[in-house]
């Protein structure tokens, strides 16, 4: 497994593989064939970077057995997702400023799939080869304004204001997502604790299905649907979103 | 009023001011402080490229009286849109492949807000100023797909597939939207004709509503919705959205 983040440091923007406390220094295109440098900065030494920058961040919803069974819904025939853009995007160490009046906001914590390779109308098999890494999400939400009209549910709206969608640390690859647990914690105390394994349709069959009629592009996002324990973000708590192999992603909201 | 257009010519990207059939090249940042290189180029030696990049393209639903009347729906509260991404942006004169098995397209034609400057949380008086031109924008719509799902309305992935927002030719400045008409013609024949006057929400007013917590960018592009007239697009015909003052917009549905 290889754990690859993109830093500032000394004004400069840089990416590299993350290995313990320590980042080795890398160079080219993530997504192509990077080189290694041979130089190596301390982790404590950098200022974290959003690991990509997504030309879009898919987002799914109802991909849970446990929620949809606990919110009567029935298995999607289709994948079912909204896009939260540019503006939401924050790295994990960074403030998110609480927008005026928006009312209750949610936390969703999300596993993450980042695209390697541009690819349309893939099948799940030839899907795989089309994930580079996973990494960490917070999916947050305003509830009021997702139910405020009653003839047009507001997913984008509701979703795509500035801040709300925390993606990090880094882009862990190999991962058995089957293994592995969503956990999240406001506060330090945990509120969301859920399997992977419980995903309706996994990684590979996540992609094939998005990217039917739609190019997937090197970088681009798709998060793969919360389960059931999201809740509220009081103002001013602090946020983590932890898979393991892939770490913590950290934000206050103020 | 100012025409701005991007174009590939010989191999190189640029950008400039559209005079009759002739075009003024400029150089450094459209949406800074462009300077005029002084060379012209014909309109018929280039390829017309995006006028611009949005980082995102947000598109406005139930935005005209005749329309709200016609469907029974009432004056929005609050903004209702949703994004198409980046994989749906073609230029006028590129074809859109339509994708296998989505059902029935239409065509909406609509008037698009280009944002010059950063801004968020604006008003309808300082939106004002942040708005640096108009283009035309067809909101191809796969409808299938758009209520194939009880539980969700797939706003986004009928709406985002690969070349279902083309949009162009240029950007006119300081157009008064308010004696404009959108005009759609399928294989010439005028199908969608509606004047922008009838807007619920004008420009200065979307441009403001939209900012709320959510920061616009430069180049971002705003659809303003489409009216009653929004209809079939046969395979292989030419769909054309005109916009006095902007030109018009021309895409072969291959």
């Amino acid at each position: 497994m290889v754990r690859w983040l993109r830093y500032q440091h000394d004004g400069e923007s840089g990416f590299g593989q993350l290995d313990g406390q320590s980042i080795t220094v890398f160079e080219g295109n993530m997504f192509g064939e990077p080189v290694s440098s041979g130089q190596t900065i301390p982790l404590d030494a950098v200022t974290l970077d959003l690991p990509c920058r997504p030309s879009k961040l898919i987002a799914l919803w109802n991909n849970f057995h446990a929620m949809a069974e606990k919110q009567g819904l029935d298995r999607p025939q289709s994948p079912l997702f909204f896009i939260k853009p540019p503006n939401t995007y924050r790295a994990s160490g960074q403030d998110v400023v609480i927008p005026d009046g928006v009312g209750r906001l949610l936390f969703e914590g999300e596993l993450g799939i980042v695209v390697g390779k541009a690819g349309r109308d893939l099948t799940a098999e030839t899907a795989a080869s089309h994930i580079f890494g996973y990494t960490c999400l917070n999916d947050v939400t305003a509830l009021d304004i997702l139910k405020a009209d009653q003839s047009f549910a507001q997913w984008t709206r509701s979703k795509g204001l500035d801040g709300f969608g925390p993606f990090g640390p880094v882009i862990a690859t190999e991962l058995d997502s089957d293994a592995l647990t969503v956990r999240v914690r406001v506060n330090g105390r945990e509120r969301q604790s859920y399997p992977l394994a419980d995903m309706i349709f996994k990684p590979a069959e996540v992609v094939a299905m998005v990217s039917q009629g739609m190019t997937l592009e090197p970088g681009d996002l798709v998060a793969c649907g919360t389960s059931n324990g999201a809740g509220p973000i009081p103002k001013g708590a602090t946020v983590e979103v932890e898979i393991e192999g892939i770490g913590v992603l950290a934000n206050r909201f103020a």
